[in-house]
């Protein structure tokens, strides 16, 4: 009998690869604007490699961008990029298709909901209400604020005993392969990969299968129905 | 002759103390919205005492609200009140009343405009984008950037520089009797105390008195032109 069921935050109920695509974009386009005197192909490519040296979260990517084009540091196109990306991640942060639905449905049938997701709290909230997603949720478990990250056992154990359900009671949707379902599968949750954004077309080989896979998000009700009215039958 | 005039850009250009109050009020309202257990009385208070002392630009105002209060740290709250400050702030950020057309009226008249302002340069610079007033500009010193504060005179002088004007030629414009009105005086530039905000009812008695005290900017190309044209007189 599944009772409750967690998502991860990002790519799985918020549009977060391709916003943050969408912002860089427009922060180079805007520090251009301002006179950033190099081509939209170059800045861009630049700054792309930047952030997988450096990670999304890394606080100076304007600065450092202005490094590794060999230009002199200059506040005014420093501005010119934090605005463009703020403007845009404010306007456009949106969640995936079909998630209020579901989680309304999931509620509906009297499932507890949970969130387990990596990231910086403050951040991981801030998505959360600005996107007005939290009153869905029993349970909102972000790893940092634990000590450990996805797919550590203790993450998933919290959000289980915060909810008070068992790990066979209980359902993990995630995009990732090692992080959400290796993670969910390792405490003994079922699990269903979103094969949504940049992981979609992830390698199988190496890693273990999802007990189910998924296109949308909207198909969890139907898995969740589907698995509690077999156990009915037998 | 007057050929230049420098503005300060906090509560000089930009409505910024007003901004700031609104922003803070509305991180509250949006703290106690999400759950925050305390009255907006006491947890804005609470928030002013801790901006006197750890400063404007301590980045963990919300954090450290929380432990001032005997509360658990809690992550919500804290992206609560960011999302606030920061709707806030990019909604209401403004140019005082009749800068533009003063700017205006200023560059008619062939007079090069410059900004002296203390601060984080990245932060000032966002602020001059997001009102767009740069174009009107010949030169912008952060303080910041040189290494200095104002009234240091270090700061003017290479305003004078950049624009390519010496201090009898020009006009410096601030609501800070300290920083602005007196740095200027200083290395001979002719002064005009904007009377504004929370500055405008400072004590005169120990500082030198600005040769002009204006209570709105639109005052600024009057005095640019009685100036100007006296000396035409003589």
């Amino acid at each position: 009998m599944i009772r409750a069921v967690f998502f991860d935050l990002d790519d799985t109920l918020i549009d977060t690869t391709e916003l943050a695509e969408r912002a860089r974009r427009q922060a180079i386009s805007n520090m251009i604007r301002e006179g950033l005197p190099v081509s939209f192909e170059e800045a861009y490519g630049e700054l792309m490699e930047l952030i997988k040296e450096y990670g999304s979260n890394f606080p100076h990517h304007f600065d450092y961008l202005l490094r590794r084009l060999d230009l002199q540091y200059n506040p005014k196109w420093v501005a010119a990029g934090v605005i463009g990306y703020h403007n845009t991640k404010f306007t456009y942060l949106n969640t995936v298709r079909g998630v209020r639905k579901t989680l309304l449905k999931l509620r509906e049938m009297g499932v507890k909901l949970g969130i387990i997701t990596d990231g910086n709290p403050i951040k991981q909230w801030e998505k959360i209400l600005r996107t007005d997603i939290d009153d869905y949720f029993d349970s909102v478990i972000v790893s940092d604020f634990l000590g450990v990250k996805k797919p550590h056992s203790k993450i998933f154990e919290k959000a289980l005993s915060t909810c008070g359900v068992k790990a066979e009671e209980s359902l993990m949707v995630g995009d990732r392969l090692y992080t959400d379902i290796y993670g969910a599968k390792q405490v003994g949750m079922t699990t269903v990969w979103f094969r949504y954004g940049r992981h979609a077309n992830d390698d199988l080989d190496y890693l273990p299968y999802a007990d189910f896979t998924v296109k949308e998000i909207t198909e969890i009700p139907e898995i969740v129905r589907g698995l509690n009215s077999e156990e009915q039958l037998e």
